[in-house]
């Protein structure tokens, strides 16, 4: 890779400068030098996708994912033909946007509904009705395990072992799994399933676990080197499992949100040359 | 069981009346007649060993319980020397009282240190090492799994499949785990494994998973039937598993410790009769 920038595979997921819209954002990564960004569904549809697309291409700007599809979940048959719909449209989105991967959060539990075990099976189910539908768009869908404190509310896979378990019965290129060190930092034997993990793996996505956690914890996700994770193992994992795509820093914390934007990209860019981007060759 | 109460294995651990001393817990727990307690070492310390042991007696109630021992993840011999024995002065507190099972907190990462694989080895180590010393003593070391909440600070084992790889070493009169809903209750294909656990279940514990996460995540633990957590199947699970002992309910929660002790006592028993001693046979 001799020659190649150290930021060539470094996206800014544009939750981490939650401040920036999408054409901020953009503007950002071009200033910083980075070759590709992470968008969110919502400030695309503000701008609307006709635009969004032209302007990442303009900038000429890789979009690593699209974030995000899923929370099908819902115990109401209604409920989760709205989300296969919605999860359609997301997927078209993606492929506008010439993006690889659409994240999925698969969703939590119902209201007053304490059946996990069911909430998981719904989720699998939802996968593999949306898998063909993603194949024919050349868009992979990347289950992403969230971290068991998201469990109840947001997403009730919750290990990388469980998400493979899910993307094993469908054809790889339709389905992988996202590898996000926040998530999945504390799993037993993770680097482990990592390599098992292989050509699965749709997106690799940074933030740290920090404590103590901030008072809502939802938004306890500090900078690359803040915390508790071992990004070099964690890296050098995702590599050993020949991971080639983008790798995205994605970080949900209210003083992050608050820094300037710029000065938010420059850290992280910072702290992926000295802590990630060596392990990845 | 015609005739036993319904009460007969609903024991109080001591933490979820925070506000309580341990003479005015055990008075608690005669009152609404429990038969068991859950203490923790700092309490017993107050008033001393042999005072806690005749007041336990006296009171006609068992001791289900001591927590909690471990913390033993330490980079430093010397420091990993110094909780082996202190661990060995909570076991020799837990023969005094009569309690089956000294919890174990693992502990968590020592301060800048990343590598979780290395720390969850030397809990392991620290365990195999405790458990003879637990044999002579007639005492069972109950290895405690937490939610990955704590792995960073307080508890490096973070499943209960893993727990019980530590313990399957070691023989199982010495050596069990800790079931505690709150910690376990989102891990894949849970109620498989505590089936499997069977005889090492030393300890069943209970408090809910309730959202949205109190300011302060460490004491996000609800009443039994105010949150997220399937009771139901969990106790059918640890009956099937063949556990025949306590059931403590331990709660940490600042709105739970601000409630007088006596309306805490008696909502923990009215829920445990209602949505746990029902599968418990």
């Amino acid at each position: 890779m001799t020659g190649a920038s150290p930021v060539a595979r470094l996206s800014l997921n544009q939750r981490t400068t939650a401040e920036w819209s999408l054409r901020e954002a953009i503007d950002g990564c071009v200033r910083a030098g980075l070759p590709a960004i992470g968008v969110w569904r919502e400030p695309v549809a503000e701008v609307g996708l006709d635009v969004a697309v032209r302007w990442v291409r303009d900038a000429g700007l890789r979009v690593s994912s699209v974030c995000r599809g899923g929370f099908f979940t819902g115990a109401d048959p209604d409920a989760r033909k709205l989300a296969h719909e919605e999860n359609l449209r997301a997927l078209d989105e993606a492929a506008a946007l010439g993006a690889p991967t659409l994240v999925l959060v698969p969703g939590g539990l119902p209201d007053g509904d304490r059946d996990l075990v069911a909430a998981r099976e719904r989720a699998a189910e939802a996968v593999a009705a949306l898998a063909p539908e993603a194949g024919v768009r050349g868009v992979r869908l990347g289950i992403e395990p969230m971290n068991p404190i998201y469990a109840a509310d947001r997403g009730v896979v919750s290990t990388l072992a469980q998400a493979l378990d899910i993307a094993a019965l469908l054809p790889v290129e339709q389905v992988g799994v996202v590898v996000d060190t926040f998530h999945l930092w504390w799993e037993p034997d993770v680097h482990t399933t990592i390599r098992r993990a292989g050509a699965r793996i749709a997106s690799y996505q940074l933030a740290d676990w920090i404590t103590p956690l901030p008072a809502d914890a939802l938004l306890g996700r500090g900078h690359v080197g803040d915390g508790h994770v071992d990004f070099a193992s964690f890296t050098r994992a995702v590599h050993a499992a020949g991971y080639t795509g983008d790798v995205e820093v994605e970080i949900f914390n209210a003083d992050v949100w608050a820094a300037p934007g710029d000065d938010t990209v420059a850290t992280l860019t910072d702290r992926y040359r000295e802590l990630v981007e060596p392990h990845l060759h």
